[in-house]
């Protein structure tokens, strides 16, 4: 069969790309933001590891679940790796408070990391095999999603899921030492599979959009491998995924620059568990109260200026509900000056009714301010004493001008992870999770998640159900 | 929240049609079609289930596969349901010989059967339960496609994987007992996993793609029962199914005559494993050598006026492998009158090599005839001696007007079968399938196509390989 075989062609670019490029060619930053937003997705998943949508899913798919070969992170139960795959994509995106990929809003790490780390515990993989693995995964996954963003999306596309199959592909294929060919295939089986509606946003559909593409991707790599064999040209073909998922697409965007630019520098992290939005204005009632020591009594009123979009999506006032406090602006400035933190315990119910948290709610007033960016916002806080004090956001804590700083990304680690884990257990992972890369078996990062404290989970439910 | 509950709305109406429907409503032709579509797709997928395309998955999924809950038709592997499904809707459509539901061109009992008998041996599922479960689960498939049919397909996607997981969860939630508000999130949680791209016809993927639909869709129906969310509307739905995969619908086709009339009636069967445009040449050639005794010796030419598909799809004058063959009315009409066949052995690589076959090939003539229907053909054969023989097929046996018979049907099983189990094997199957209804257990279906007779299969490879 004749075909141009030179490295424009999207698929075979990807494929040679993934097997054949070193791990010394990956920039040192670019490495250590592997790490950041491994440390990163390790949180979110432990922090959500009891939530009723892992339950409900394990409770499910248990009974029929293979050998003890994988952990679901920060849970006592082992599984086969597809289904520690599927479980451990599920729980990082089930919080929202992964990580983003700002050009397409894909959060690349959980289909990635959530399939090579179940890999990592049933094979041996070196550290600085996983990482090389998990760039390559997430450069594959993001620069598709440059390809047909933003059409894909506003089709109706959940572009974490459907992108995200490509990447756990490429990164298993990669840890799987696949030829060219075979990551061609690979790369097929994940397109054949791709899928995910935004319909689902708002039900438990939308995390397990992210388990699925981990599970699917490495199966697809997992299928290559034996000669499973799909089309030649999954991504460009006439009836292929680019043609078929988006209605307008630049292939271009896949192959320019590959192994030169690293889309990982455009990936951000989530400071706060709400609404991205309201980021700017917590931001700036924090650094207030850390300035000037504020308590709730000094205050007279809290005044917010805020992006239009911010009434328009958080503009609850008087939420009942932890998950309603994450979409109100009013709640988010009261507890951060309650707090200091706003952070997962700052969203439960128990902080939506606390009594100095809703006095203080009910001093918070927010207008628009078109002329702020997204990632900007005005705080003014009257004190009773008649002083104001007064801060400007400009670029959010998160934004991509002002990154998280690795102890920043600690201290989200440490919030999410201490429902579930002793302090020694954080401090073990962190430890090993900034030193992944000196790492002889990197499967033990996920070890390393399960807690000593006993754990009652969907499993032993499940376990005595009849089917 | 406010939600008009008439059954207009297409996502409820299909819910409460699964959930409610009695059996006794089921009339008697359509559950005898059912049985006949039940057979249909157990000779399919015993006959491939040697093919490399399900060796080379099991040698890559059985590492990772569950507790032996469910039969591999026709092998000797048991594994947890949802591989098993996987894997029988892999083998059942690898000869591309199993059904065809005309309107929308879904095959539409792969997806279906291989989630519920995969369930029926987990779980006890009477024959009636079986069948009801069965004809309701192809309703709802099989609507959904009519919903979006040609542009769907048109766009890209291969339909029977697409619309088949609907099937497939929705059969799964019948036999399951699911509400009708769990099977509105097994429909959604199917319809977010709704994939497979027509780009991979030619590959492995193809028959894949039936597999995933019985494994997703039955795995929907799982995660729904334990309360695992979807959206409200997930095919008519902003996002949902109907607007992201296709760029024309008619949602009205999906309730229009629900429960009144029945899609299983437009099914259709194949009776030789070949391109079906071939079809009607093959029928008159099998006729005429059946009415005259006639020996290859005897003929001279034999001539065949078809349908312009023919020559574009199936003009391979030298086929070289069994493969290729398929695509040859040359061969086909040859091969028909010398061994008086056109079944699976017709097409292997020996009778494509065979002597007596390569002579009269050489003495087979084709031209179109503009006016003939894709089911028509007109075959003329000339004897030595000087007589012509003459026969004009309207309608090709397997045709919607002149269907396969139940013999017919039951000959075709054989054929598939003879190449995995022994004659009394073939014969029980057969017996229990036709008695289906009357079956306590409809899971012991599936264990009747172990072979007794020893199988070398991947799974041995499989568990003595290292990963």
């Amino acid at each position: 069969m004749e075909r141009d075989t030179s490295v424009t062609e999207p698929t075979l670019a990807l494929a040679r790309f993934v097997a054949e490029t070193r791990g010394s060619a990956l920039p040192a930053r670019v490495r250590h933001e592997a790490k950041r937003a491994i440390l990163n997705w390790l949180g979110c998943a432990i922090g959500a590891s009891r939530h009723e949508t892992v339950e409900a899913a394990i409770a499910a798919l248990a009974p029929f679940a293979g050998p003890a070969q994988a952990t679901v992170l920060g849970r006592s139960e082992r599984f086969d790796i597809l289904h520690a795959a599927l479980f451990n994509g599920l729980t990082s995106h089930t919080f929202d408070f992964d990580d983003t990929h700002l050009r397409t809003i894909i959060h690349p790490t959980g289909p990635v990391a959530s399939a090579l780390l179940a890999l990592a515990e049933h094979m041996p993989v070196p550290g600085e095999s996983f990482i090389d693995a998990f760039v390559l995964g997430t450069e594959v996954e993001c620069r598709i999603g440059n390809a047909v963003y933003p059409s894909h999306y506003d089709v109706g596309w959940h572009i974490t899921g459907t992108a995200g199959v490509f990447g756990a592909a490429a990164g298993a294929g990669r840890v799987l030492g696949l030829s060219e060919q075979h990551i061609v295939w690979a790369l097929g089986i994940a397109a054949t599979q791709s899928s995910g509606l935004r319909e689902m946003f708002g039900s438990m559909c939308k995390p397990l959009h992210v388990g699925l593409a981990a599970r699917n991707g490495l199966a697809a790599a997992l299928l290559a491998r034996e000669n499973f064999t799909s089309a030649a040209q999954p991504i460009e073909g006439r009836r292929g995924f680019a043609n078929v998922l988006a209605t307008e697409r630049d292939l271009s965007r896949i192959t320019e620059g590959l192994g030169r630019t690293w889309e990982l520098e455009a990936n951000s992290y989530k400071p706060f568990p709400c609404g991205v939005v309201i980021h700017p204005a917590i931001d700036g009632c924090l650094q207030l109260r850390a300035a000037h020591a504020l308590a709730p009594a000094d205050i007279d009123a809290i005044e917010l200026a805020v992006h239009p979009l911010v009434l328009e999506l958080t503009g609850k006032t008087s939420p009942r509900t932890g998950l309603e406090s994450k979409f109100s602006v009013y709640h988010s400035a009261a507890v951060a000056i309650v707090d200091g933190a706003a952070g997962t315990a700052q969203y439960s119910d128990a902080r939506v009714g606390d009594p100095a948290v809703v006095a203080l709610r009910g001093r918070v007033r927010a207008h628009v301010d078109a002329a702020l960016k997204e990632d900007a916002a005005h705080v003014r806080i009257r004190l009773k004493d008649g002083l104001v004090l007064d801060r400007r956001v400009e670029h959010a804590l998160g934004s991509l001008e002002n990154p998280m700083s690795d102890r920043d990304l600690e201290a989200k680690f440490r919030d999410l992870a201490a429902s579930v884990l002793d302090d020694d257990e954080i401090e073990a992972i962190l430890t090993a999770g900034w030193s992944l890369e000196r790492a002889a078996d990197s499967g033990r990062l996920a070890r390393l998640t399960v807690p000593r404290r006993e754990v009652r989970g969907a499993a032993s439910r499940a376990a005595t159900r009849p089917i």
